[in-house]
């Protein structure tokens, strides 16, 4: 057993990290109070029952959603608090996510809402929702014109991560959260990114130790920048990498078409390709990337054209964007990132015209 | 001219106390940053191209609500979200609610939740928004089951208060206003009741310094108890004295139909009348309070009937209640509160039902 403290003064929070769900540390988080688990057709078909039964006379209630970005909505989000409502949540019940990062994003979003918020609980069930969303308390849904336009920021309680959930991922949505665990070696730790070469393989086959550990790492380096810059006023901004591209790639190819995983893998391919233009990055660093990129399975090239203006536009709305001007996050070499920075749009599209 | 200041560490603001809005300092607040309005077509028709003027190129957009609560929904934040997308509004960018509860609820909703959390100002319109609304960070729009189910706590940045606004309001706003203007009499401060007993005529026909006086105290009591107790852990609470009837009131007997301050004129009596028979008010002061809010021109007994089983149901759904209880503030003497408690069904109505 592993466990990571986020450290947020009073919002404070452990994520631990286990095999098996530990039914004795959920019950202890959770306290007299009540739960209402969040969860989607996928997940609850393997483990709702599980977890219900694990919190016996403290679940008041679950509320199952379509699985798929299509879900994260303002719609789905008056849906489930009216089954809240219903059941009798309130102030001091708990909220408890139990999914991937639609579900933590969707559930997060509804305990920050409900009755000006309450508190909630994480489960991820994705590599993806363990090593990213469900740490840091970004909680979201997507407005018809765009992605997570919609949130907040509201900390869980704690994170419960059980690695043996991840057996019944499908390879596609493993692949999709390697991603962010390679975004952590490129922005953050040049040693773990060379880790991950040697071990890629036994992490795509799910071998326990290297699992344990890529996770462990992930959800430190995301602990330590979230603890630095909790609301995204500085440093937080450089877990962004490639997601100005991926956010784009994402809305113009229709959410749950693609994985999110999938274009943050061909946005950090991009961002490395102009990070290299930009006299940043090394041509065989940017080539380590791609092929690591590659060798997880995931497109390295994004599937959208750059060339079109509605690719402009996408990236225009990104949260990261002011005043119709489009930032980048940029690497100078492998384990380091900069802050957002200002790249005009011919320079970025000349740049990936030629080398890309 | 008056201020009062907000105290809330990192997010403290002023209340400007004037009458007539002062440009430079709305301008002052706004900085370089754009600014989008949020009004409704009561108050649009009136002062909105006025404040556009002002604001002059810091203006990016706007967007007008139909009057009235059933414009508080997640619908219509996602309209207001797709207008504020669409004129490339960013995180930097400015709300600003012109208008009364309504539309500051709603505005500050949108603000709070626009690219998870961006600022607004409040430029309150109506007496009820001047005194309570506007001050204390409270947002929310309404679920079809239940007001202000979904909500957050967003302090504005700022609060812009022009009395001369009060000229166009209608004598019905006026006096639901004044509702919550006579609850800080009761809760807090009985010399301020006294006052209000001599001048209440004055401040009904909006007399200039009784009007400027009135708004100043009750902002200056608002003010301390939310900077004492900013979430509602414990004190703030006492400002819900009478709106537990109230709220449901409002609920059942349709948004709109009753005005929230004509709710918590009745409300208050009941809890007058609740307090008195518990052994906490005296009659006197119930008959001080049931007087003043008559003279008022409000309500001073609530429209629905409290023997109903979807009254007490109605109240089992407000925020203060934890696991089906119904809780009360409760006053021991006029110009005192006491915390939120228990008082089982039972009772509440024999005793409402006695002496009522």
């Amino acid at each position: 057993m592993a466990q990571v403290e986020v450290e947020l003064g009073d919002r404070s929070y452990p994520v631990v990290i286990e095999t098996k769900l530990d039914a004795s540390k959920l019950l202890e988080a959770i306290g007299e109070r009540r739960a209402f688990i969040i969860s989607d057709t996928h997940v609850a078909s393997l483990y709702l029952n599980k977890v219900k039964t694990m919190l016996a006379e403290r679940a008041i209630g679950a509320y199952v959603i379509a699985a798929g970005e299509a879900s994260k909505s303002l719609e789905q989000t008056e849906a489930v608090i009216g089954e809240m409502m219903g059941v009798g949540a309130d102030r001091k019940s708990i909220v408890i996510a139990l999914g991937g990062g639609v579900v933590g994003d969707l559930a997060g979003f509804v305990a920050s809402t409900y009755m000006r918020g309450i508190d909630f609980i994480q489960i991820p069930t994705t590599i993806l929702a363990m090593v990213d969303s469900s740490v840091g308390g970004k909680v979201a849904v997507n407005h018809p014109l765009g992605k997570n336009i919609i949130g907040h920021f509201h900390q869980p309680i704690a994170v419960f991560i059980a690695t043996d959930m991840l057996k019944t991922l499908p390879a596609r949505e493993v692949s999709a959260g390697i991603a962010e665990v390679i975004k952590y070696g490129v922005i953050w730790d040049e040693a773990f990114f060379t880790w991950l070469e040697l071990h890629l393989d036994e992490l795509m086959a799910l071998k326990h130790e290297v699992l344990i550990e890529a996770i462990q790492v992930s959800v430190k380096t995301k602990a330590e920048i979230v603890s630095k810059d909790e609301r995204e006023g500085g440093l937080r901004a450089i877990l962004n990498f490639g997601h100005t591209f991926a956010h784009a790639e994402e809305l113009l190819s229709g959410y749950g078409e693609i994985l999110h995983g999938e274009a943050v893998g061909a946005g950090m391919v991009a961002a490395c390709v102009l990070s290299q233009a930009l006299g940043k990055m090394s041509p065989a660093e940017t080539q380590r990337v791609t092929c690591l990129i590659q060798r997880a399975k995931l497109p390295s090239r994004l599937s959208t054209s750059l060339q079109k203006d509605n690719f402009w536009l996408a990236m225009q709305g990104d949260k990261k964007s002011h005043a119709g001007v489009v930032n980048f996050v940029l690497a100078p070499k492998l384990g380091q990132c900069e802050m957002p920075q200002m790249v005009e749009r011919a320079l970025v599209e000349r740049m990936l015209a030629e080398s890309y």
